[in-house]
């Protein structure tokens, strides 16, 4: 064991190394994986960031970087056993710059996200990267996973919102790569290398990221369709007469809505009459609210002659719109109150959304005909939370115990509609192993070289997205 | 010199080795450079590719990927003496699939752009990529360079309408990663490695590209500005009250409109009182024509009262749309006309538009009193045609002697903007020495590790983009 002497000299006050400290560490926030490390090191700067990968690179101590630690996939967990240093990038939460004219925010990698959406907001700007844990992750980790989220359909991914970055790379060297040009052609990406890549390359330490016009106004609809076929139609009707202009094209099935209701008395059934599947749709226009709200009815209204749905609830307020919303963000919490959960990451191309389900549906039915399906997304980014519970009264552990071979049924089906195993979460320790199966050789031996390019050492958050 | 028979066995009538055959693909279109190659090769697929480069993989001899030939860089001209063979990807020209529903085209990268437009145009799709070559630069060129063109304000670079792509690597594999997925987050982003790479790190032989909506109607006008600031100030109201329907925010100087006023007797100058600063302004709409003309009316109108312009001219018809569009890509004739002329592919942050113009008019007028300033550009995503002409009468030959030290002074100032050197056209074999002036050392081994793990004999496109 290496002494830690000189990096606590460096860092006073601000290195871990008692368990009790450290456990909030070692541990993801579901508690799926553990760790150990031999320190937590919180740097306040990317100098400080720098120092420390240096240190450890003299010593072949390995680092994980870890940021909001609200990841999906174990990405921000050391190994057990591990000999690491976890690089918390907690403390480095400075708003740099914000430039109303180039339309940019430059933060440091450990920003809050809702501290980003909001320092946007306070300049009459939107930062539209949105997503469930926005209150606790950062900007460091949303890069590093090349987060999603809801507004990926209009804005696209964390990817697209970055213009440029800073790292320190696996050699303890600043990169300031912190570009804000809508167009370069100098060189390779560097930039687009390191998001996604989960820390495994180096460290992201701030990034100026895009800020867009506030929309003024929204219309929402809780919309009845009688089949994904059809909500498919729909979509694509919508798409190419409103472009940027819609924002939000989600879809949940009658299942998911009657398990939000169930456990959400204070919410109502929008639309009477049961139907197999629901779509939220959601227009977005900077110009008035009344533009907007009658385009939607118009659209909805030609839908209906055209039997692409059957009925639609249009929100009259803002308090309608937030509970049809609601009911969306719900299902997750319902789905965790009636039992363990089998959950999926997974996109594939808009146009085989129909297809991968219809196939899925089959194959998962006939082999594990009681699992109750809990199927919703983002219809619109081909983005499918295609999630199981066990039966009613079934046994949970015995359910739970299917979990691997129900993601390989599903998952041989998306890659075979050329789909993706994980959407927007990273591949982490949770499916690092797995892609092995479902991407050629040649991928990955182009992403083994990478790696032992930027780290031949190897020392950069080890056993996390190479298989 | 290697024996070229198994090659020509392989590729009967598909290898040119004849040096009048040869002499088209030796030298780029502006004759700038001129290059040697063994022998060119044009296979039909990628599997062919995949051979060629197998077989000079094995024989130590260089690949230069060249597909319509009208780069701006030297990128496609292989270096003077070189052991290379050309690969030329002109016959591999398909269209490969068109989906509206994904709103995809799969192509070869032989493709001619203007194919991809007209193909997507059929479909009742929008290709927004557009840029003065289109006529014979292909997709796989555009690609490589990661080029802008006009459409980049609304729509981004050619990086930002590629999915997914198929390349072959420098060891002659065949990677199939034609996605065609709006959210994926599964391990190194390999994809934007090889955009804007010039051929030096595999070669590209397909790509999925995006396809939007097609606008329905388009509002124009030619704006007289007082100043640069004004302008600005401008396109910050405009942007953050329209954003994507705004399509075009250019501008060109007085001295831009009276060069090509006096080479097209066909044109009118659209506003009797000159003035210093024009901007041509285009809106875009999915729905009616008149929507739109009013919005562009209302904006103008205000922008009068707060004194931010002088005069507009408003387009009544589409041909007095097209004059307009006509004056500002008439620029680059006009000033061959009347001269040699030295350029800049530069780009800076929009917000240092005006400081970059007053620092760098300041510092060429003091070194160069008598060159002519020919400055236009793409105001909206901050890349300026920084371009001169001699004076009036002045030696042609001692104006071009001046160009290293021109492009030197301009370039520092951009990069103390925080600006590039190369907006759109890469850095190929022109700029690919200076470029170590202006990037970090840190960056450019970055740059030479990732060379080095994806081609660790050199052997592709060498002397290109690399210092």
């Amino acid at each position: 064991v290496p002494s830690l002497d000189d990096l606590a000299d460096c860092f006073s006050g601000r290195l871990l190394t008692a368990a009790e400290d450290m456990a909030p560490f070692l541990t993801d926030w579901r508690d799926l994986w553990r760790g150990s490390a031999l320190a937590v090191v919180q740097p306040d700067s990317a100098d400080d960031v720098a120092s420390v990968v240096r240190w450890c690179a003299a010593r072949g101590i390995a680092i994980v970087p870890q940021g909001g630690n609200t990841g999906m996939s174990g990405g921000a967990t050391p190994e057990p056993g591990a000999n690491a240093i976890i690089l918390s990038l907690a403390r480095m939460n400075r708003i740099r710059t914000i430039d109303g004219i180039d339309n940019v925010i430059v933060v440091d990698a450990g920003c809050i996200l809702h501290t980003v959406q909001q320092a946007a907001e306070d300049a009459g700007r939107f930062f539209p990267l949105s997503l469930g844990a926005e209150g606790s992750c950062t900007i460091g980790g949303n890069l590093a996973t090349n987060a999603g989220g809801t507004g990926v359909l209009r804005y696209g991914s964390a990817r697209d919102l970055c213009l440029g970055m800073e790292v320190v790379t696996a050699q303890g060297l600043l990169w300031d790569g912190l570009r804000r040009l809508r167009k370069d052609s100098s060189g390779y990406d560097l930039r687009d290398l390191f998001i996604g890549s989960e820390g495994t390359l180096g460290i992201i330490t701030g990034a100026v990221m895009r800020l867009y016009p506030s929309p003024a106004a929204r219309a929402t609809a809780l919309v009845a369709v009688p089949s994904i076929e059809a909500a498919l139609e729909l979509f694509d009707a919508v798409r190419n007469r409103l472009d940027t202009a819609l924002t939000a094209f989600e879809f949940l099935s009658e299942n998911c809505l009657s398990l939000v209701l169930d456990h959400r008395p204070d919410l109502r059934r929008p639309i009477q009459q049961p139907s197999p599947w629901y779509l939220l749709v959601e227009l977005s226009d900077l110009q008035t609210a009344d533009g907007i709200r009658d385009v939607l009815e118009s659209l909805l209204a030609t839908a209906f002659e055209q039997d692409l749905i059957v009925d639609a609830a249009i929100a009259e307020t803002v308090a309608q719109a937030r509970d049809f919303w609601a009911i969306r963000e719900g299902i997750a919490e319902a789905q965790g109150r009636v039992g363990k959960t089998i959950k999926h990451d997974i996109a594939v191309p808009v146009s085989r959304v129909p297809a991968f389900l219809s196939e899925a549906d089959a194959a998962i039915g006939a082999r594990w005909p009681d699992v109750r399906f809990v199927t919703f997304g983002h219809l619109g980014d081909g983005n499918i939370h295609y999630n199981f519970s066990p039966p009613d009264g079934g046994d949970q552990q015995a359910f739970l115990a299917q979990q691997q071979p129900i993601n390989q049924v599903v998952h041989d089906i998306v890659v075979r509609h050329g789909g993706t195993i994980s959407a927007e979460h990273g591949l982490g320790q949770l499916r690092n192993r797995e892609i092995a199966r479902y991407k050629s050789p040649i991928e990955i031996e182009l992403m083994r070289q990478v790696k032992q390019a930027l780290d031949p050492q190897g020392l950069m958050n080890p056993g996390k997205l190479l298989p």
